[in-house]
Order: C-alpha cells, then structure tokens, then sequence
C-alpha cells in the first residue's frame, strides 16, 4: 500500500494510517492543498480552493483524535463538492457568474453530515452551469480537464469538476448530484466510482436545484467501498427537505458478503443501441467476473428502460422544472447564460402544464412495472455511458453537434432517473485509446446497500479502480 | 321526534330506531325509495336511483341485525353517492353522457366503507359536469332543483343532486367532493350541513378526479353529529390513494365536549367584500350563540386567505390537472361537453408548466403560514358563501353570468382547498325570501375532530338545520 501515493490511496487506506497515527489529517490536507496548487491550473477541477477552512477543519479533526475521539472513517479525510452545494460564507454558483453573490448563510444538509463525521472541506469544484448538461462542458468556469488524455477530452457532467479532482488525485472524494446522470457519466469518463442514491435517501436542502422530482446527491470515490462509507453518513431523513424518507438500510454490514447466489444481469434493451463496440465489449466481459465470483448472471428484456427513454422525464419534468427554477432570472439575463445551458432551459418555457403533470402521472405506474421486472433481479448490468469521452473540440463544435453528444451521454443514466432506480458506476475497462470505461450497476429503489455489495465484489476481482492516469504527478 | 317524518330524521335518530327494533332498515329503505319515485321528477337529485342494490342491501342489513349482529350506527341507513363514485356494475358519468359507458369494475374504497358499516345504497345523484363547477348547473342532465324555492333556483355545486337529495328528504345521507367547495357551497344553498376533509384523510380511489392536488371526499348530511358519524368511517389510510395518510383522531369521542374555553375566530379578511348583507348578518350573529356556549370568540385579520385568492391554485393548478385529465377526450369531443364547463377545462390548455409548477411550489410555504397564523385560533368563521342560491334564469343567462356567479359561489370555499384546511358549512338562518345561509366553520389541517366538535356545540343550541323546505311533501 506504502506504493501507492497518498493522493491514490482510497479513504479506507488513508483511514487505517490516521487511526493508526501513521498520517495526520492537517499533513494530508496539506499535501491535497499542495497538489491542487500545482495542478489545478491545469485540470481546472476546482473552481475554489478553501484552503483556510480545510485547514481549521483538519486542525480539528487531529486534536480530536490526539484527545481520543474518532469520529469513523470519514475523520480526517479531505474532500470537495460540486459547486451547486451551499458552503456558509462562499457563493453557491452552480456553474455561472450570474449567481457570485449568491453566498450561503449555512453549510447544506449533507456538508454539515460530512462535518459531524470529521471531514476536510478542501473546495468547490466546477459544475455544468446549473447542473444542465451531461458532456461537462462549460464556456464560463472552463472545462475540467480529463486527466486520462493530454488532448482535452470531455471529463462528463454535470459533475466534471467533482470527477476530475478524485481521479487526477486532488481529493479522494467529491460530493456531486445526479438529475440525469450528473454523478455517473462523470465518473465513467474519468475512470472513477460513482454513486447515483434514490431520491429520497440523501437531503438536497441546500443544493441548488435542477428539478425537485429528479434530484439525488450521491459521491464520487476511487473505489466502491469510500462509496459506501460517504453514503452511509449522508444518507436519511432529513425534515429540510420533505421528500426524504426514513429507510432501514445498513450498508456497511452487507457491503464484504460477496455475491454467490445474487442475480445479476444484463439489460437487453435500448442501453446498447449505438453503443461503441469497445465499450460493449468491456461491459459484456464483466459478466464472467460475477459468474466466477459465483453470482447467477442472466439477462432479461426490461422493456420499460425504451419506456422510461419515451416517456423522457429528463426532458419534459426536469426541463420544466428547469425553467420553473430559473424563470425570472433567464427572462432578464439570457444572454450571460453558457449557450449550451441557456437555449436549452429556455426551449423547456413552451412545455404545457398538462405535459408535465401527465408525465408526472405516468411515472408512479411506469416505476412499479419496472420493479415488478425486477422482481427476481438484484443488479442489473449496462454501460453507463454508450461511448467514452470524446474530445472536446469534437462536441463542442456547435450547439448541434453539443446536443447531440448530451442526448449520447445521458442516455443510459437519466433512463435510471426516470425509472427511480440506484445506480452505481465502477470502471470495467479501457479503451485502445486509453479511455475508462464504466460498467452501470443499476438496482431497485432505496436498494443502494445491494448495488454497493454488488460493486465492492467487482472491485475486490479486478483493479480497473486502482488505474491512474500518467502525466499528471507534480 | 314522531313528530319529524321519517325521511327528515338524522341518521342518528334513525339509528336508535332501527337499533331499537322500532324501524326496519328495509322498510326504511322502501319509504326513501318511494319518495324519490314521487319526488324526483321534480327535483332532478338522482341520475340514476338504484333500487335493486339498495333493497338487497337492506334486506342483508335488516338479517344481520335480526342475528344480533350490529355494524355501528350507520348499520340499515339508506344514503346516495354523487355521480362521480364508481359503483360496480353502473357507469360512473361525473354528470357527462360522454361517460356513459364508463361502466365501473368495482365500488369506490369510501363506498366499500359504507358497505362495511351496513349502508344501503339508493343511487347516483347528479353532479356539475366533471365536477368542475360551483353553481350547480348541469344542461344535459338538468340542474337539481334547490327545495326552498318554488322557482328555479341554484342548488350549488358541483354536488348538487347530493344536496338536493338531503335537502328535500330523499336521503338521510349523500357523498360529495369537493376541489374548489362543492361539498360546502351546496350544503350552505340547500340548507344542510356538509363537511369538507383535508385530502389525505380519506380515499379518492375510484373517484373520477377533478384534480389530484386538491380533491376531497366529504358527506352531506341533514347534521354535524350525522357527517361525523359517516367521517369516522370512510377516513383513514387507503393504499390504493397513496396522498392518504395514517392521522390519529377519535372523532366521536370530542364531539359533544362543547366549546368552553375554544378559541373561535372570524377571520376579517377577503371572505366578506361583496358579501349579501343578509348573509353578513347571519354569520355575525353565530358569534353570539359561541359566546353563549363559553368559547372565546375574537377576530383575526387572515391574510393569508387573499394571498390564497391571488395564487388561485383552484385556477392554476386545479384547472390544469383537469385539463390534463381530460385532454384526449375534450380535444376530440368539445362540442359534447356543457358548455359552461368545457370552455373552461378548454382555457386551462394554455397554462404552462412553469405556471403549474410555481403555483405547486408556493402552497406549501403559504400553507404553512396559515397553519401559523392559526396558532392561536381552534376554529375560524367566515360565510360559506358570500350571497345565497339565487335563479337559475339568472346565473344562466350567458357564459359570462355563469362564470361571474361561478367566481362569486366560490371565493371563500376554494381559499380552504388552497390553504389545505378543512372546513364545515352548517345552516345558520334564511333570507327574507326563504333561501339558507350556511356558517363556514374552517379549522386546521387534519383537525376535523375540531370544527366537527364547534359545529356540534353550534347545533346544540340552534335549530336552523331542523328547518325544512316546504311544498315538497307527497
């Protein structure tokens, strides 16, 4: 383990040398710091560095723990949240300049969780402007930096600057959220993990919103496992934000039972039309790995993922809801929206009432069938991007050739967020090119604690996870 | 009480007949059953009598008791059910000929209820078209003739064969609903009491939707101890409504408790501009008989009542969600609807999304403002409606009448569907011309225990709703 350098390490390694004394938490908060001076200029992961209060907080965090007091595996471990999460006293931009006064009066729901835990605010990382966009493009903050390609290549999104900071090693952790793939597409294209939660299990009091229907906060993390111990903390009944439920789930008891005797299989629909070939091949190969571990691997129809893609939530409830959230400001400041974000929030003012509350009725019955075909599934196997990152000059050529890379990426992800499901994302592969590719665990709703057994087995069988890209060392 | 002709009785009076041995249910049955035959040509209240399952079910009713089984004090009680309940077997036409071969697999889960309790179903009263209207009209199945006048006068809607059929003595007992007031304002024009439920409390299942938001289930009765005796039973949590919830409340348990030491407030806000001087009168007075009776009664000034008007989610979101319920059908049968209700469901195609939403979004803040400025207030007095039932020749002489008779029958009722209160209307006084003036006691969500408990005390000591039309007899 001593191999691997600090800023690789997963926060159970990082864990285990803090608990043991062997690394302090201000020493490894310096050293992320450090990292992040030196080569944020480049990645352009974080959009602010709050080195100030990651510092009291690791300051904090070690006296505790010289005093005798652990707060659990999260004490003492640095991390960065998109910036759509409130931070008291810093501006919750969300991706544009139109909102840099918009500072907190307090730290969202889940940032006080991750501070009760004892965990080190290292940043704000740069998100798609108001969350709206799947490619992790932006003409305003810059666009994150895909460490896995010296040419710029799109890091996804809307979470780009979260996914880039955890695999270019300035953070081990990032807070992102996930309306239509926001946490995963992010994380499949930076060769990362990434957790997509039910909605209902995570607080978004104090996330700036995209749409109140789709909206989950999940981590970003370099293994299943740090998945799991960020979730356990941010997860629950929370009464700022009412549509939290409390849900009787103990991830972390579960997460080592391996997965002989789970039924794990593919999805045959719609997730793999237009899907590149050496994607599929990477996603199909995961199949042997759950076999040998001993799970039953089948594959079933689920017809209601080309149902789900149909009914488009995404773009009718969210668009809405979009444009419900940002209507009195984009009626008077459309032109400093990013182009990519702005024509697209203003296309959804034409959505009738009667769309959107049909599409809101449909879903309550579209949900049930897809659980009742879930019914003797525990996981379900899909590439959660159909393509890896593509350069950027090749998607952002035009607003056309833009929309068209958004619609490719968000296709498999945001068909879970229309189907209410979990989804999980572990690397599975790379491309000739040197590209991650992700493989999707997508599970029934507020079933994270299986999708998270299921990854964790993945991830003890292969080391896609323990890749890093090159070129990016100080 | 021999005095008071049978079809004039409480369900309470009735019940200590029937329980006694003195009054068999089937017997009963048969003297409402009579009594619509000689009546109804004249009233218009019942769309459909159904004598068949009334007798059977009255016939099971009266064997049960003879085996010394006893249901409760609904137990052989004869009652009618607005034409938007499913009955199996019979076409539910929510008031339309559009529906009339919408045959219904099942009972709706209040009617189950009733059924449980040993109530015997006499038939289907006639409804505003679609629910979707306060004055009572009805051009294709007639309008149901309000009994405290020789000439045509507005029963009230939209369940105003409902009305009507207790009114008039043709049913101890019949459901409604109410989205903008149509359990309250024809209660209040017919001289009865009708109790408006704050949705959740009981089941919408199998109940043609107006709109899903606002929609509520409530009896009107010739009592308030008669719409507690029927609350108690059809409330409660019901799966097949997932906006139902588990509330405990024993409603019978308070209800003769009186009204010493209750704070009972007139609300001075929007409810009385434009209100009839001889309804002002009436109201004011109830004041008195509080007093009287050892309630503190005081008033408060309530603006959240005109920020209710001004949001006008009856308007918004009501009109919306019944455009969206209708879409397919209005878009392809226009010419078929009532006019007074189709060009209005029409009018709600040019709501947007953003709109909708908006309005969705700001009840809950404003909700919860109410709640707060009740803090200190058990229950509220206002007039149900501001003017009584006046000529059908008048509120009908153009769409444009309608709809100003329309707004004006609405106004105060449809501000407690916004603010999700409950409410009750009970008659407290007549006009010079005969006509009924109805009390509006609203209360907190979920507290119907409460204003059933001050509607009670009001009953007690007044014998306004024992006044009965005249003219009407056989």
């Amino acid at each position: 383990m001593n191999e691997i350098p600090l800023h690789y390490q997963t926060i159970s390694e990082l864990a285990r040398q803090i608990h043991s004394g062997a690394l302090s938490p201000v020493a490894l908060t310096e050293h992320f710091l450090a990292r992040i001076t030196a080569l944020n200029g480049r990645l352009g992961a974080f959009r602010l560095v709050l080195a100030e209060r990651g510092l009291a907080e690791a300051h904090a965090a070690e006296a505790a723990l010289r005093s005798g007091r652990s707060l659990g595996p999260l004490h003492g471990i640095p991390y960065a949240l998109k910036d759509l999460f409130d931070v008291a006293g810093v501006a919750t931009t969300a991706g544009s300049n139109l909102l840099a006064d918009n500072i907190a009066a307090e730290d969202a729901a889940v940032v006080k969780r991750l501070a009760q835990a004892g965990m080190v605010l290292l940043g704000k990382t740069v998100t798609v402007q108001f969350a709206f966009g799947g490619v992790g493009i932006n003409h305003h903050h810059g666009t994150p930096h895909n460490p896995w390609h010296e040419t710029p290549h799109v890091p996804g999104g809307s979470s780009s600057g979260s996914a880039v900071a955890v695999a270019a090693g300035l953070a081990p952790m990032a807070l992102g959220t996930d309306t239509g793939g926001s946490v995963r597409i992010p994380a499949a294209l930076c060769g990362i993990t990434g957790l997509k939660t039910t909605v209902g299990q995570v607080s978004r009091a104090g996330v700036f919103p995209l749409s109140y229907t789709l909206d989950s906060v999940g981590p970003l993390t370099r293994s299943v496992e740090d998945a799991a111990l960020v979730y356990q903390v941010i997860r629950g009944r929370d009464p700022a934000d009412p549509s939290t439920v409390h849900v009787e789930q103990d991830v972390l008891a579960g997460l080592r039972a391996g997965v002989r005797g789970l039924r794990i299989a593919f999805a045959e629909s719609t997730f793999w039309d237009g899907a590149d070939p050496e994607v599929v091949a990477a996603v199909r190969a995961c199949g042997e790995v759950f076999a040998d571990l001993g799970a039953h691997v089948t594959s079933i129809e689920f017809p209601e993922a080309a149902e789900a893609e149909r009914l488009n939530p995404r773009g009718i409830i969210g668009s809405a809801e979009a444009y419900a959230v940002h209507r009195d400001r984009i009626e008077r400041h459309f032109a400093d929206y990013d182009p990519i974000v702005g024509t697209r929030i203003m296309a959804a003012k034409q959505i009738s009432a009667a769309d959107y509350i049909r599409a809101q009725w449909a879903l309550p019955d579209l949900r049930a069938r897809a659980v009742a075909a879930l019914r003797d599934v525990d996981a379900l196997l899909v590439p959660t991007t159909m393509i890896p990152a593509v350069p950027v000059a090749e998607a952002d050529a035009s607003l056309d050739t833009y929309v068209q890379y958004n619609t490719r990426y968000l296709r498999n992800t945001a068909i879970g967020n229309g189907l209410g499901l979990c989804g999980l994302s572990v690397p599975c592969g790379f491309t000739r090119n040197g590209l991650p590719i992700g493989l999707m665990i997508y599970g029934k709703p507020f079933r994270e604690d299986v999708i998270l057994r299921v990854g964790y087995a993945f991830q003890q069988a292969t080391d896609w996870h323990r890749r890093t890209p090159v070129g990016i060392e100080l």
